[in-house]
């Protein structure tokens, strides 16, 4: 590994702030426009929109707090249930707690890492009954009301088929992009296969804000209900102070979105790094059989956000003497997150069986990803 | 107003950055320190704890969620009610509404723009019944779970006597002073007469980070757990991502602390700035008796954030026409808050009579309050 990372500590991922990063941030503070309206807050928007090819992106305090409002704008309501994989960050089940709403959690597919929209289909099958136009949970009598495909490390789930399943049970499709910005289906950005999408650009993201996030979509009245409900609901006015229902205040400062700005321009270097990144590893580790990188599926381009190294089954066991080793040698290296349905606060949430993403859980070892170690930065 | 403000076009509030704020923020950016872990994370709070005399402070990223989690963490549960004053801005309410409870709201005192303690005390005697060692809401049966005292534009609320009150009724006291850093009552800081208080760092703030707030305590317990709700509950571990509660992304990053840290030292000089600016303005309209600054009530040293002219109730009826006439030759001046008795979410709240509060409300108009306006910085 250490062939490829060229140093003998090396972290998971770093951003790399050596364009126009500084020069941005200044502008804020020489202005004095650092907070929460700004041209960059502005900017930054209309640049995600573009780059995505969403009609709207509204920026926000970070990914949960994006994913949050935008299940609360597809109708999550509290007491309902929302699918999510059992492999995914905590975030992305604290989003819908956040909603009042239960997660119900779904297995993984190994070829994507993402949710397995087959064996969905095969489990609401079973477990499911439409009740007029709403999909209704047998065993709780709970309404299904969203579904979350997470992108893992970037990799597209299989979209046209779970936009398919999502419309058939009538249930609202909202994506957890958090990790895929630059991954692409086709010609379509992930994220814009849903009603809408979030975006994360926390500090080990592909692209940084220090801490934030968006919502895209291309559904008008939704973008302008997530704008007003991430600042306040204030009703405009030249100095009345009226706000016309309970909202948040779940800004981007004008200070982060111009580091946004700035990283935005930069993002087709990450990614060709990146992918730089997976050949070198691919090489590096060619010799052994019981490992292999893990690749882009055909007809998607994955950002290659966290490199993924997957074990042979047989060699499973040896995953904590790997990550020992490897972050004892300076190395830093990470499995992927304990499953969901592991952490006391989720146990008892409904589930799916989850056989594949607790293989996968045992199989996967992400190494370190910054761009700038391919030198090419 | 224009001969003091100097300017034909001024806003309500600018920051101020000269000091080491591009310094500050420019090493976060040469390091890669720009998200949620970093030394000016760690700074920020020890120094915001030292200032204040706080045994801690947590930072957050803004007040709202500062507040709500506060009201979590002194135990206040779904269905309950919560006291807040009528006249605030509306993040006061919302970070209640986040918690699951219900606002219940109480009056304003002239003489301090806050609370009415005294006013309070006869209410909950009237309204309140004691069951065990919990305070109910007679008419509605829900347990009072807290009082959030708002220090108005930096002028403290009469805390020793709420102190008194919700002791006797068993109620928590969270304060929300998030426009009080630097203000005193005798030797103590606001925000420290409660189980913890909450202040702001918004761009309109004396002190701002862009976005962003803290929570203050000397309770060792709550502000760990404060830490930990506030920054996805996870438990450290070397490479292991185990989480064990439900809980947030509300960080700070370390890009806007290091602007907090720079803003901080200069805290002594805005006080002065602001405390100046007070006497020209007071000055400035010593001719008008229809008129008066208001001035910090005796004992109390108030850090006078916003300005804010008085007008006599004979006068009243002028106040939207001054605000008209102000703004129209560009000396931004603002009213205060619409009640929040009178916002449609908020409107079938409970709420004790309001006489003061309306008031206030009809009567005070804020004036342009930047602390470079008196030349000093």
């Amino acid at each position: 590994m250490q062939s490829v990372t060229n140093s003998p500590k090396v972290a998971l991922h770093e951003p790399s702030f050596t364009g126009n990063e500084l020069a941005y941030v200044k502008e804020c503070i020489d202005t004095g426009w650092v907070s929460s309206v700004g041209g960059y807050v502005d900017r930054f928007e209309r640049e995600l929109a573009e780059y995505t090819g969403a009609r709207h992106a509204v920026v926000v305090s970070n990914g949960t707090s994006g994913l949050q409002v935008a299940l609360q704008l597809v109708g999550v309501k509290p007491g309902e249930e929302v699918l999510i994989p059992a492999l995914s960050f905590v975030a992305t089940a604290n989003a819908v707690s956040h909603c009042g709403a239960y997660p119900h959690f779904v297995d993984s597919e190994a070829t994507t890492l993402g949710l397995d929209v087959a064996a969905l289909s095969d489990y609401l099958d079973r477990v499911a009954e439409s009740v007029g136009d709403v999909c209704i949970n047998k065993r709780t009598g709970r309404r299904i009301a969203a579904v979350v495909p997470m992108h893992t490390f970037g990799h597209p789930v299989d979209m046209p088929a779970l936009v398919e399943l999502a419309a058939r049970h009538r249930i609202a499709l909202v994506e957890d992009a958090a990790e895929s910005l630059g991954s692409w289906i086709g010609d379509r950005h992930t994220g814009r296969f849903g009603r809408c999408g979030m975006l994360s650009f926390n500090g080990n993201k592909i692209v940084t804000t220090g801490g934030g996030g968006a919502i895209i979509t291309d559904d008008d009245a939704l973008a302008k209900r997530a704008k007003h409900l991430t600042t306040t609901a204030k009703v405009p006015h030249a100095w009345e102070f009226f706000h016309d229902e309970v909202a948040y205040n779940y800004r981007m400062p004008n200070l982060n979105a111009a580091l946004g700005c700035a990283q935005l321009e930069r993002l087709g270097g990450f990614l060709g790094s990146k992918r730089k990144l997976t050949e070198l590893y691919a090489q590096a580790f060619s010799d052994l059989p019981q490992v292999r990188l893990f690749a882009e599926r055909q007809g998607t381009r994955a950002n290659y956000w966290l490199q993924t190294l997957m074990l042979a089954p047989e060699v499973a066991d040896q995953r904590d003497a790997i990550l020992k080793a490897t972050n004892a040698a300076g190395q830093m290296t990470r499995p992927v997150w304990n499953l969901l349905t592991t952490l006391p606060m989720y146990m008892a949430c409904e589930s799916m069986p989850t056989p594949v993403a607790q293989d996968l859980a045992r199989r996967i070892i992400n190494l370190p990803s910054s761009p700038h170690l391919t030198g090419a930065l």
